[in-house]
């Protein structure tokens, strides 16, 4: 039907698909993708300071939750529709469903509309791994996975990856994601065991990676659980209500977090004093702090995902698509020849 | 490329493209749609209270804006992106284009993506129209469009079909858009003159309508300008530092707002106290408060544009599509089998 109303290239934005994401993934592989974006997202947090930041804009309802998130470095602006629907499992849905937009900031055209379901797997993983290999112990070799939803196997993928991880001890409350995981996991060589208890899955572990769904105050993690020296990330708590870990374990933890005002309000730091001392991995990555100090010490990475890893998993994509035409044009500019005659632009296609 | 990874029925969005945004508007008629629109954002209006709202979430630079205009109405989830760049149009780029989606909140996934670049133009003059009809004097006949860019057109066929008004008076500080308009207008059956002064303009018109796009303090109209009794849409000023209206104008005026916390920060009337006194229009369509109460009142709609008129523009066409198929579905969404079992769909697909 296009034919007849033909619009001009500036009407055209490339609009990756779920289907066009999966060729990328596999064209580039996705242990290395989430490699290549884990060093994009390095490199932006350690430009952190050139970026317009604000906590994501949630509409909240019983069922759960529809955020979008936004920043701009001040060439590119990039946001994420995201949604989490805990009980959308059951009806078919996915719990976590995303899409997001590149854009210019000098004309504020969007240059890319792009599926982020995947991506947004890719980039949470990615980020993980990111902070895993900065805080981990030396020498870690096992990981526990708490969580086989979803993002489970692209953590470990991420993990292995960066850290060199290939031992998993996996643990859900639901066995069949367990055994979905596993036998995900052993096709891509992991050494896995699965479990029947959080404490049997972690022991031995020297990471800890949590990610559940449940929309509620959870605890997954208790004190006894942990041993020093461990690193954690946190990563299904993630809105308010929403944590997966014992308070008694953040008092023992230093606690790394992205973005300050939106932990606060939604990760496990919720649970805590407003005042509660973090650091800001930015300013680990940039070398102005600490990350790990002791071999003891018990690490934790409070993650809720933030804008600028959007951002980031954005503009590598943008950037692959030179070279990998997976993308398809949307006509989704109106373009006048004359841009101030809209109305008559629509009444020559009437 | 598609037939090999064929997505299900979940995982596809219906959108609209320009190009079937023009045959919708075609099919129903430019006036009758806005018309029709006008109606459903009364009807929102007049629920005001149901709706989540919020100031847009805005983000500026040196050549624009970029903007987020998220609602809902606890049954549907709206959002609307949108930027305004008054120096794209020497770069043959337009001012403002838009797009936006609709979602439900019970499962957070997206029901239409859709163009809104006409979409808002629509909408932007169904709520003038509407506003229009709720305040101007009785028996007026004439009104003057200061600004005769890619709005001017709109505003002016939606305020003929709710308020009968056929006489038009065009003033542009380019006569290149005021002789565009004037030969738009005149093939729509206005009766229409066009001006040399913003002051030759309003003279005899009981309404004035202002869309300029100049994103600094401006003073399109003066205080001597405005005669008692008149009606003032002011609807270009709509972004912290960009203005229409010279502030004694305000003072002798009885202003109507959307939203006041977005209007005190966008509006004309951040020129004012942020205590003077507004009424907000959803009182006035719910008959809590009264419009026009005297004849030679001056009443002026200081417009900025809020969601709630995105969301009813977005539920309007996407109603219309269960009779108009003027949409494309478009693979936005990942579906697996197993909802938890993303890494598995993406490796099935390799």
């Amino acid at each position: 039907m296009k034919d007849t109303l033909q619009p001009s290239e500036l009407a055209y934005v490339p609009f990756v698909s779920v289907a066009n994401m999966m060729r990328l993934i596999h064209t580039i592989g996705p242990g290395q993708m989430m490699a290549d974006m884990a060093s994009v997202i390095e490199a932006d947090f350690k430009r952190w300071p050139e970026f317009d930041k604000t906590p994501r804009i949630a509409a909240h309802s019983e069922e759960g939750v529809i955020e979008l998130m936004p920043t701009s470095d001040g060439a590119q602006y990039g946001f994420k529709y995201v949604n989490g629907h805990p009980a959308n499992m059951a009806r078919g849905f996915q719990t976590v469903t995303a899409f997001g937009v590149l854009s210019r900031v000098d004309t504020g055209y969007p240059v890319m509309l792009t599926e982020m379901t995947l991506l947004t797997a890719l980039r949470t993983a990615a980020t993980s791994a990111l902070v895993t290999r900065l805080l981990a112990p030396k020498g870690a070799h096992t990981m526990a996975l708490i969580g086989n939803g979803a993002q489970c196997e692209f953590q470990a993928v991420a993990i292995r990856e960066l850290c060199k991880i290939n031992t998993l001890r996996l643990y859900d409350i639901d066995d069949k994601a367990t055994n979905k995981a596993a036998k995900n996991l052993r096709a891509q060589g992991f050494d896995v065991t699965t479990h029947t208890s959080p404490e049997d899955a972690v022991t031995g572990a020297q990471i800890i990676t949590t990610c559940t769904a449940d929309k509620q105050f959870a605890t997954i993690l208790t004190d006894n659980m942990i041993g020093s020296g461990m690193h954690i990330n946190a990563i299904g708590g993630d809105c308010p209500g929403k944590t997966e870990l014992h308070p008694d374990i953040l008092h023992r933890s230093d606690i790394f977090v992205e973005y300050p005002p939106q932990t606060r309000v939604e990760g496990e730091i919720q649970q805590l004093d407003p005042e509660h001392p973090v650091t800001e991995l930015w300013h680990v990555f940039a070398g102005q702090k600490p990350g790990r100090t002791r071999e003891d010490q018990i690490t934790l990475f409070d993650s809720v995902g933030f804008a600028t890893e959007d951002f980031s998993a954005l503009r590598y994509v943008h950037a692959q698509l030179e070279t990998h035409p997976f993308f398809d044009p949307l006509d989704m500019l109106a373009d006048p020849d004359d841009t101030r005659d809209l109305w008559g632009m629509l009444m020559r296609a009437g």
